[in-house]
């Protein structure tokens, strides 16, 4: 960390911002300029607040140096990291891609939509029981219901599940069902949410948020680290700007962003990054491409059906075209996709 | 709701289309153009997804005209309205200046800034005891014990309290304490904990997330709402745009277009809105001459020891010297402030 | 501007970057650390670029410290820079009020609405004969005729004219009879014609631009100063973000930001900010109470008829009533409006 | 376009906009709902303005439903454009690789990466002899001199040369050298430079502003071809967004939404969309995945020391690299690179 002050400050001023910097366990040091007087710090400055030291007087300005996370970023572990969870790996040399509808419907429905993905090879299978929405009068989803019909899935198939918690209320029933946990965009930073799915110990797949920075991701992450749950998968699902052609910006720079930073797997979720179905495939060729470890595509056996999201889901036809483009894609980027 | 559809689209798909819109209990009207075919559609349209109808085979697009929100529209309710809290009103003539710290820090700290508050007049005071905070390594507030010291303040000064939930486990003790429940921005889709503050029946004091759009901030009044509770206070603190000179971009825009969309009052927090001390009195000004109905600032009286926000912080002095500027400025926005 | 190495950077690498500073005219400052090793650089930083040290070895980031812009910087002149056009002044205790229809449209509706503004006590006319339009199909302005009817407002009323230059092609026609330039928010980086401008020597209004933050402007500023004209006249008038409620987003934060890193004067312009008519008195009233040094307003007496804008556009009667607000409030901000 | 009153709205008004309508050449069509009346238009509505019908009595919004664009559209032309330079395709089957510096340096420089390049087989070459810099004290160009040495690497090497115009002064000089015309971002609503470079029927490289939305970007594209040049190449190169970590957020999702709306070949600039010369190869792969049409790649035999944008050139090794890479992956694209 710099502060920064007027080259005329006063030197009792200057003694008390060391003074500060030491009573909090760092070590000042005095950089002399033309135009400025900066004062370097180092030590333990992840602990330290910009704040603490813009109020203090002839304090112009103060500058982050190093970052604020720790335990997710690369300085603390330089190898990726890979998560096992079933037997199937997230982060490795094989492409991770995740598949579903964007919500469980019925028994009937996600039954049908499992053993067509089944039969695709699919692993890794998503649904939303409970459901966030924008409006409270829309589709909620099923709840202990979907929860219900989720067991079946994974029993009858096999399938690893992923599904989505929205309250701490219903934890243990959504940890008795789900081998991933999912958090999603809109609680990103629900930082209740984050402790306490840390502390379940289970993989946790988290969302970026609408307007949150790749830093703001990875600090979240943090979260649920600190709770001494390394089981992390990060998510790309696409960014709030200006542009109104999209349903949201997704943003692939963050993959090799965050895979430079951290050491922790990213997907990129193209149906709700470019929100558009028959765009879908172009955005997840091109997400593979720029890095990412695997995929979150929403299939739906009667996208024209769907309860939510149906404009989005691709027909288990046009996945699977995809998951061809994707096999063939695969080695470009040395990775394997069986 | 309007659907359009190629000129050329084929009949059975058009009717396709008007069926499920007359099964969603709603009215199609075709509407013939040279270059595209329109449906429109008259009705509950507020309960339709445009989704539904874009997977539709033919449909090239759809445009939603009426909003999504009922019970917080000015549709709904013409005239404004006015929350009385312990006597004390929040949308009415009179300007609602709501103060104190970012968070509790401690007993002393808490009681002192009452102190000097309550001399000042003023009537509503805030602080946090719950912190939500982007690092998990940061001061996360003093919690139960910071609850007990703002029921202190209550009791000791009479004045009317707004403190954050963050978790729903800390419902009951918090709705003890807080005569308005604060969601702060990154909860404000947060559905599950918006659900059960509704049904407290208290007031909310609801802000607006860093990427919510205004629609999407009345969306979630419209979630307290439909628990039947109307005691709903809007907030504007500020969005996340591509400006990194100020903390946030307070959008002073919103306030007038929410007293034209919405029944509901609206203050202004410039405090986090631009994030930095002295240009906190010009924004609190400019938010009142563009129609809100009162203010949140932090008010510290050691800003430079503060644990939390400092750099935002107003001190007593500063403080004052704003409100007899807002008492001058009241009448020529047909307000008072006393 | 400080640069990070990792803390086992080779003595080379340091040695390298060193002497590529001293080679540049600054002074290298060695700043040893826990985690990172920092160099610090003093001197003319202004005139180095981050990115030539961030390709050299070992550099893991670059951070500057002191700001880009010199000429139009408080640091360069600390006093508030005062333009006196025509003996009325922008910059100093009086509000500079600027009014106008959006277009010369024609000779009478431009003679009309001058009179009238004359009569409420206008000195500042603006209004566009050449107008830069999204759509190539949309109304272009009267352009050479359009400039005859404002020179006709100039000699007949006694109004300061500022009018808008978009090809430096038109640069003498414009120059002739423009009291003010105006460089328009799609033109704040056309750096061909923000040189030519600055070599007129005449008062230039430069707009924001969409995407500009403030340190841009201040750079855009910066090319005029160092054509060595220092009649600058900057304007905020709303910046593009992810809201679709408002035209723009009128960032007001700007206003306080600027007149803290600048001596130059600072306008707002609420009819292109928020783009709503009913609601520009509103932010007009609140740019104010931010601290603006004035106002550019859109007055039409037909908004209904007007060829462009006219949904922004205040009537003679709603301009009238808002300069009677803008009358009270400006003694509260230590301003005067005659 | 739609019209939307208010159920109540008197029939006098709602007369006046239908023969406002008609008189401008357009079809009024009367929407009856249960919550507004609607007003559709047909015919012409390119040539309507929302805001003209916004100032009427009783309007309460108006809601544009088709494109303002005509000459670029999909509409107008179902197939895709391909442009013939000298022999080489942009927009075919084959994929168009931009290859070269960020700006010409000298004669040695521009000769040296030239024969590099050449060498590797690249048609396409890129330079700038005029450079907009966002610092008046910045690099600013070799200018004439500049296109005397691009005009020897085209008579040399056979190269296809593009350069970026910024001042129509310089327009007939920089035609002359210039295969293809560059408008860079920040000219990307210059119209008086769209206007002047349309006429020279040449072909035009128009880059996406760093606020423009797709729309934007083919409105002014529209403005090129309303002079009857057809010979356009759009090219996404990174929007502002809130994101700090990357130089710009390169959109890739503008890619399919182009390919949608529009028969012009769009080209990918990853150098500038994301600006980390590290992460360029990822962001490559990923836009030529997305469906672009190729790729404008910034090269330098010697990043450590250009004098612009070396840190997010790629060396020749690097670009090679990358090249073997994109003749992998052209064919799962259904394109070629030779």
């Amino acid at each position: 960390m710099m502060i920064l002050l007027e080259l005329d400050a006063p030197r009792t001023d200057i003694e008390k911002i060391k003074d500060k910097i030491i009573s909090l366990g760092c070590t000042p040091h005095e950089l002399p300029g033309t135009r400025k007087l900066g004062i370097g710090i180092t030590g333990a400055t992840n602990l330290l607040k910009e704040d603490d030291f813009r109020v203090m007087k002839s304090v112009e300005d103060v500058v982050r140096i190093s970052q604020k996370y720790k335990l997710v970023s690369r300085e603390m572990k330089k190898e990726d990291t890979i998560l096992n969870i079933s037997g199937n790996e997230i982060g490795g040399k094989n492409l991770a891609i995740i598949a579903g509808p964007c919500s469980v419907e019925s028994r009937e429905q996600i039954l049908t939509i499992a053993e067509i993905l089944k039969n695709q090879g699919i692993k890794f299978f998503r649904a939303g029981a409970y459901k966030p929405r924008s409006s409270p009068y829309a589709f909620q989803g099923l709840k202990e219901k979907g929860l219900e019909y989720l067991a079946e899935v994974k029993s009858q198939f096999g399938l690893t599940i992923i599904t989505e918690l929205l309250n701490p209320h219903n934890i243990t029933e959504v940890a008795d069902v789900a081998d991933i946990i999912q958090i999603g965009a809109r609680n990103m930073q629900n930082f209740a949410l984050l402790e306490e799915v840390g502390k379940t110990g289970k993989p946790i797949l988290l969302k970026r948020g609408l307007s949150a920075t790749v830093e703001d991701l990875l600090m979240s992450a943090e979260y649920i680290a600190a709770q001494n749950n390394f089981n992390i998968i990060l998510c790309e699902r696409g960014i709030r700007t200006f542009e109104t052609s999209t349903r949201n910006t997704l943003d692939l720079n963050a993959v090799p962003v965050v895979k430079k930073h951290s050491h922790l797997p990213i997907l990129v979720d193209p149906s709700h990054g470019i929100g558009i179905g028959d765009k879908v495939p172009a955005m997840a060729l091109a997400g593979i491409a720029a890095g990412a470890d695997g995929l979150i595509i929403e299939v739906h056996h009667k996208p024209e059906e769907a309860l939510s999201d149906g404009y989005q889901s691709l027909s288990p036809v046009q996945f699977e075209k995809l998951m061809n483009k994707l096999k063939q894609l695969a080695p470009i980027v040395e990775r394997e996709l069986k």
